[in-house]
């Protein structure tokens, strides 16, 4: 799954994260022939890694903790330019999580937007654009990446990884498009298809929907702090909206890392997905080596790949 | 998804939980020729509807509120067996919620039977057993019901609904089995095939790990409840087991429905999966007709199919 793995140095919580099993019960047993994630990732060299983009990275504060996000504007270059003008704005600074409905999404926003009370008009926008064109797609570049998942897919011709995104292609048009995955971030919208100009943003926090696939702009992914994002009390409204303002979490800031001075920003890596080391890590989740596992399923979802990210390590 | 939607009476929450849009937008224009998921509940019929078997459904009750659970003894009977004796000694009364890793389990049990120290020995299992033969996997039996699903499945050969359960098939070697989706709850086990007994169980809080599919004994569902088990703080230990045991969520008491007067059960209802009217909700969900939905997916993965919960209604 697109969960945001805490932090390789955790290497405890990577070995064991794959079974409801008792605790001590987990990493015994000599490793068989074919190597575990944590393994493959022990093996991995600097290059097999990247660097968040300043330019790409979101830092969102709640009050229990931070939330890091990656836009990918290979596939949402408009909202990701709208969300970067917001974020230099401090546009989200004070504002709250609007909505957790369990299973689905949380979304987070400004609520008198929602509310649409006159007398209490939605903040400014400033430079931001309040409608964006749709990015549901787009044409498969020569210049992007893709590693071809080979189990296949329920929805989608093909599947696999670009840059580190979950995305799903079709040969006969020529599109892809990033999927629903858990942690994935989107630009919520109205009917209208460019009426999400990512002021108003949601993160999947259950089984990926991927009804929403090519129906709404996906503008990157959480890659740590899912769990702030997760825990929070669902909302007791139609669709998981708050009806008691009062449970709102608010949001401390929104920063893009670029914004910061480089002694504030974090330095963290992510696993690249177009390199041999990716593809063995896929191939220890096809086929579970660990003692535990009588049986090894020999296949994958997309959305059950990981996406490693790991502080950089020091010099 | 396998989501306990809460009550079909909270028309608004089944008719909107489709996307990720602001609260006012969701539901006008007029309806397609398709039917929405909520008009195909609307037009079902009583005998669509099956009241939950007492002998098979546990109500655990925390601190925020209520987990009711439907065990599924078509598929694993020894330990519906197991778990019904311990709900009967009111085993459970007073532990606590384990562990909760972010997108996967949240599991509950004995924290002393966890932490292995002999100074403070686990408790007393009374008339149930400490192990129980592995039920990863059954015979089709001509008694079960199957409705297929007809968009295939990374993980298995054939793929549907059983009595109300998400299951797979292989024609090839006569098996079925439960399918890891959101909800379902499984008996968490250490390496050994029949380690784990019904006294420490699991629910999937994230996307399907399928992986776990075969590898251990699903034995039911959450119908109604699955809240109080998602928003719970992550475990900050390896696996998401809590470290702090001031953090672990206390379980009030856990009662097998027909060991409680009729006064005290619950009257739910679930939507029977062998009927017309739910072939006719999974077409809804597989090509949504709201008006928010630009393009429609065509396909379901059988952990995206709603299984709708009422009560009763009163006559």
């Amino acid at each position: 799954m697109i969960r945001s793995i805490s932090l390789v140095l955790a290497t405890a919580l990577l070995a064991g994260s794959a079974s409801p099993q008792p605790a001590n019960a987990a990493d015994t047993t000599a490793a068989k022939s074919a190597p575990t994630m944590q393994q493959v990732l022990d093996a991995s060299k600097p290059a097999d890694w990247r660097m968040l983009n300043p330019d790409d990275t979101l830092y969102m504060d709640l009050p229990q903790g931070r939330v890091v996000i990656e836009l990918a504007p290979d596939y949402a270059p408009r909202h990701a330019q709208n969300i970067r003008m917001l974020a230099h704005q401090h546009y989200w600074d004070g504002l709250a999580v609007l909505r957790v409905q369990d299973g689905f999404v949380t979304q987070w926003g400004d609520p008198a937007a929602e509310a649409k009370d006159p007398a209490h008009p939605p903040r400014s926008l400033g430079k931001a654009k309040a409608a964006v064109a749709a990015e549901f797609e787009r044409g498969v570049g020569q210049e992007l990446p893709f590693t071809l998942l080979p189990d296949g897919d329920v929805y989608a011709p093909e599947v696999g990884f670009s840059r580190g995104f979950p995305v799903a292609r079709d040969p006969k048009t020529g599109k892809t498009w990033l999927v629903h995955c858990y942690g994935m971030v989107g630009a919520g919208r109205d009917n209208a298809p460019d009426s999400g100009p990512g002021t108003e943003l949601y993160a999947v926090i259950g089984q990926a929907p991927r009804q929403l696939d090519r129906n709404i702009a996906l503008v990157g992914r959480v890659v740590q702090g899912m769990q702030y994002l997760t825990d929070l009390p669902r909302g007791e409204g139609p669709m998981g909206f708050y009806k008691n303002a009062a449970k709102q979490t608010k949001i401390l800031r929104v920063r893009l890392a670029s914004d910061l001075p480089a002694t504030e920003r974090m330095h963290l890596e992510v696993l690249r997905t177009d390199t041999a080391t990716f593809k063995a890590l896929v191939e220890s989740r096809r086929n579970r080596s660990d003692a535990w596992y009588l049986y090894k399923a020999g296949k994958i979802d997309i959305c059950n790949v990981p996406l490693p990210v790991r502080k950089t390590p020091q010099k």
